[in-house]
């Protein structure tokens, strides 16, 4: 399996053209960016997305990286040179939800009592 | 019914302490946020919720109100002086919202095709 950027286009099943709610009908749940801050985090591999504080549902998990593969937001990698096993990388597309995270952790921190942040430049 | 900008402090369902989950558990579904961006397009009550062009069914707006006032969000207002009827206004914590609204709305416009904002500030 060949990394690939090419975003298969999704089913137009949009609720309106509104550029909020097509980025809702793709990231408005409570995963999916969670997912997005692992690999913004660095980590690739699915154990490591299955490892993160929040316990995500292995099948949710799988999902979700469905998900932000057919959207073009993360594309699958070998794992190691040679290996058959897969990671996943963010892409062009993907990194540029760095705003979108960076100013829900904003938020968090000034209006969440007891948050702190993990993800340092996210 | 007077407005208040105290926050009722949700019951502790974390799911970790990082900010960014901890906003997605508040905000992390496909509709809190649309009445969010409705809010900030100036708009104040039920009906004109109900009709904003993703057609949110009045169940779930119901709903989302709710939760929009519990974490102190939004604040119930009078409709009108003396009247008994309600509408919505963003808090300072709703207020807030506008950086994760705009990079959402950036994000949008760029990576997702077709589609074209109704927001101008936000």
């Amino acid at each position: 399996m060949s990394p690939s950027r090419k975003t298969e286009v999704p089913p137009p099943t949009r609720r309106s053209p509104c550029p909020v709610a097509c980025t809702l009908d793709i990231l408005g749940d409570r995963w999916t960016l969670l997912v997005v801050r692992d690999l913004m985090l660095g980590r690739t591999r699915f154990k490591e997305f299955s490892a993160s504080p929040e316990g995500i549902p292995t099948n949710i998990l799988t999902d979700r990286l469905e998900r932000l593969v057919r959207h073009g937001i993360a594309e699958r990698i070998p794992a190691a040179e040679g290996s058959k096993r897969l990671a996943y990388q963010l892409t062009e597309k993907g990194e540029a939800l760095r705003p979108v995270l960076k100013a829900m952790k904003e938020w968090g921190l000034v209006w969440e009592e007891g948050t702190r942040a993990a993800l340092s430049d996210g």
